[in-house]
């Protein structure tokens, strides 16, 4: 079915052109003629995908998700479980290039999110999975030992992601002093801050 | 002078009204007359604190900064240096009642600064100021013993304001996974996952 899939396709190529567009102008700047002269269609064939420009926006929120629940599942298929893949869904959450347009858009959803019900919605489904998976993650590298078994998991994962989104926040409003390998480095603190105490070592 | 001292707390409580319109209908709702009516006011005498709207959301932004900046100064006079002020800092950054117009106001104003050089450079100062503040805090409490002196004090530091911010975030978005006591308690456990390894104490 050569047609779903070129729809599809095109959904996502307007999402991406979506977040471009938000992250250079804003939300407010995001109207569907700029977006349609992003992505390089009329705005025609805009509303051929889309009921409306609230119907692109929801897609385009929780396209968000979608793509980072992608490479989730990709550090989820490849790496070992626990601390290894903890560390690679951090840097899902805080990506290298935070000159991705997905990241760039995200300060602007949040701050829709928390006045707009329907983006409401959108963000917490997706953050509901985050927490469980990476949730089940920090379980893992507990059992490893790589993680303090003494604290609730739950908190740590929810503790891990409010990093990560505070790290996100922090990269796009001061990229001088959150650069790509500082980013790094303190995820990488905070991977080892929770490590067991070396008491348990002695 | 009785008329400056009035003057000012016109343009803090209009700043109040600002955030408070903001946290409720998002920085587009936020008009002169929104504004003005939220505060009791005319739009006219709002016109006379203020150049235009650009003026004062530049200035309702600063002043979340200024309120977080008088409660840190009391933190400073009134406990003693390291981790007990720390605390009461993240307790500032994130604050017992986000329902306090301050923080709700707080994610519109950072999609703004991420695409507006204006409200990111209102930004940046604060946040210069603060990663400086709760770095001489960290300093302080690694010399007292109370957090890892291993790590470099301003990487603890500004993963502190990166959880913080995290923090923010997610009890906006989700204030049913992240009530007051839970948000103390993540704070807690981040401050003693930032302790001195056991093995300096054996």
């Amino acid at each position: 079915m050569p047609k779903v899939v070129d729809h599809d396709v095109r959904r996502e190529q307007v999402a991406e052109a979506t977040w471009r567009v938000i992250g250079r102008d804003g939300l407010d700047g995001a109207t569907l003629r700029e977006i349609a002269r992003e992505a390089g269609f009329s705005t025609g064939v805009i509303q051929h995908y889309f009921l409306d420009r609230d119907d692109l926006l929801a897609f385009a929120a929780g396209q968000i998700a979608e793509r980072a629940g992608q490479g989730i599942a990709q550090a989820q298929s490849e790496l070992a479980p626990g601390l290894v893949r903890l560390r690679a869904m951090m840097l899902i959450l805080v990506p290298r290039d935070l000159e991705s347009a997905r990241v760039s858009a995200l300060l602007s959803f949040w701050a829709r999110s928390a006045i707009d019900p329907v983006h409401n919605a959108i963000h917490n489904q997706a953050y509901d999975a985050l927490r469980r998976t990476v949730r089940i993650e920090v379980v893992a590298a507990q059992e490893a030992g790589q993680i303090d078994d003494r604290r609730d998991p739950a908190d740590i994962a929810d503790s891990l992601i409010a990093f990560g989104d505070g790290l996100c926040v922090r990269s796009t409003l001061e990229p001088t002093a959150f650069p790509e390998d500082r980013r790094e480095q303190l995820i990488e603190g905070m991977l080892i801050a929770l490590a067991p105490s070396r008491r348990t070592d002695s």
